[in-house]
């Protein structure tokens, strides 16, 4: 098996994965996984696409700069740009982008703080962070409706090899050195993000109980 | 394979991913897809199947009228009456018909206003809306028993090839030129109805605990 | 294939499905289905086994009492006095008993006032409820750990050919004719205890959001 | 088979069921299963894996000290030393810790408290409580990150053949006689977890409706 066909079977696994979750509503949602460095080039998902099928067309070769390599008719995702900043500014080899409503609820309670962090919860060490009080942040950016302005923007927040961005009301990027990495720690900002919605409830919950109880 | 064994697999296709969503319950919902123009006729769900399974009585072929073509012992859905409006007044393909815990939520919470705006929402794109401030609004109507009344009702909404009609503590309907487009349309909406209730609690829950905080 | 067979296929049918949603969860729920009226035998889950899987111990054939026919080192579900007590008053073809969170929820809420109505929603057609203002009600009744006494109190509510009834802090019990039927019946429930919940509390957050917004 | 075969297939069954209900987000969550007594050896997964895959690497052999049995490049999951407390201080034959979100929720907001216990709810009697009254309840201890003295402190709770501790922020670890045994514990308690916070929320807003009316 041809390198090119080994990372392909690599993300059309994570894409079943993420499909039976229902984390491409809407076709949305877009993945890529490098193939090599020299010269630069991954698979990203081709253009609206419906990514509970799969098809020999549910990725395409780009490369460096998110261009089609070779002849083909399909048309590379329009969030493409956002991938090449990782691959050109670190050493991520696999990036995933998906839609949840809980990473949206998030990203709209938070998009004026401009980020949001978590400490103090084992599965922060899914990310890569396994000091006791080891905090995670994640930047989280307006969604310019002009793909290369996200992307700038984006691109500022891409400094190591395993990362994730929020963008408003839109959805979240992860990446890490593998494609287990990156999916390693998309599951984890998921969590993290259902664990704090549901736990910001139950304190509301019983902050207006004990309000009640003491007047 | 003839246009129809085509069309029925593109149906048998969306119903299979809708039903292990659990979107069909107590065998509720219905769908359709257009075969033939000229003239007009179109599968739909047959009456009361349970739509976890996958028989080859799940569709019939009806006209232009919603009568079934040829001999069968087949019902057509009692709300063929609805798709029938998609098809005579558009260029829609397809129709869907779903009942969720969402939907129907939505639909009672605004239904005294007639409807539903979205705005600022990335997902809104997969309703073929891409303008930055683009604004989705879905018309909500009373649910009449009488299904004529219904579908003239309905049909007052029915103007583009694409578009969604919420049927107050009933469910949604959608369509689209393809059934591609329509299912890409109903998981936005479905998206955008649990993203709107889930940022509804959590604002309230904000607003709660800034004035005890402000007191 | 003899009539017991086709029963068990559709029983093992059903118990696939409801297990795939994780409404069996600790070993709990139990299902039957009739076999034959003259002498009454039906099939019934047998006790204390894992529901996800499917072997061919997983129902056995008892009679009119509730006893096994025949050798088998098969116990059946200690809450077959339940489904003996359908069989024996209705003309029930199917009953099935599961435990949900919202259900458990729904009986603990309303147990107080011995049962909870609905109306005003499309789905209580499944429930075989045509009328426009058909209204559907549901009792609940105590969970006495002595399963005699619990089928005795259960057996009071059992008139119709379909229904439901409320276990209070344990779960539901529905039967239909068929198999279908019941099955229809209890995804109706179910989904009709989702959105009593879900409509409940964003009803008390408008509410609470129009109080501020009034002061 | 031999009998470390029929252990693995049992241990294989679960992590299956567990997995496609999401409980292993981020590669986090570990099984183990005892293969033999006299010498103590169990099967733990191995650390690091993707549990959404089956390989014949997902689970190693190790001793009643944690360590592997001979040559293999796999490292037992960091929580071996949990696992090896069930098995040298009771006769407890599985033990699975996952991470849900529920049982965070609940880990957190009970934690100050050390406990949480259960009453009066039928499915108790799946964690082997019979009693009409019978109280179910499910220490919580400090997630330390020095594992040996997480392991420690867990080991004082791990009194009786079947039983759970939560570990705040961090998950569940259950353990039983049998595969079924724990799987059916773990079941029943995230049942527990999940009705207690949605019926704690509900009773928060009738609480809130009533002094609205009583107003």
């Amino acid at each position: 098996m041809s390198l090119k066909d080994t990372r392909w079977e690599e993300l059309a696994d994570i894409k079943r994965v993420l499909a039976r979750r229902d984390w491409f509503p809407g076709t949305s949602g877009n993945l890529a996984i490098k193939v090599d460095d020299q010269p630069l080039s991954f698979l990203v998902t081709a253009s609206g696409k419906d990514k509970t099928k799969e098809t020999n067309e549910d990725f395409l070769l780009v490369d460096g700069q998110g261009k089609p390599v070779g002849d083909t008719h399909l048309k590379p995702s329009d969030e493409t740009l956002l991938h090449k900043e990782i691959y050109n500014k670190t050493n991520a080899g696999c990036s995933l982008h998906v839609h949840t409503v809980d990473n949206n609820v998030i990203s709209e309670l938070y998009g004026d703080k401009g980020s949001i962090t978590f400490k103090g919860q084992e599965i922060i060490k899914a990310c890569g962070l396994w000091e006791e009080d080891a905090e995670l942040t994640i930047p989280i950016i307006y969604n310019h409706a002009h793909i290369p302005t996200l992307a700038t923007e984006f691109g500022e927040f891409v400094k190591e090899d395993a990362g994730a961005v929020l963008i408003r009301n839109h959805g979240i990027t992860v990446w890490g050195r593998t494609a287990l990495e990156a999916k390693k720690y998309l599951e984890a900002c998921e969590f993290l993000f259902s664990y704090h919605l549901k736990l910001l409830s139950f304190k509301a919950i019983k902050n207006n109980l004990s309000r009640i109880n003491g007047q």
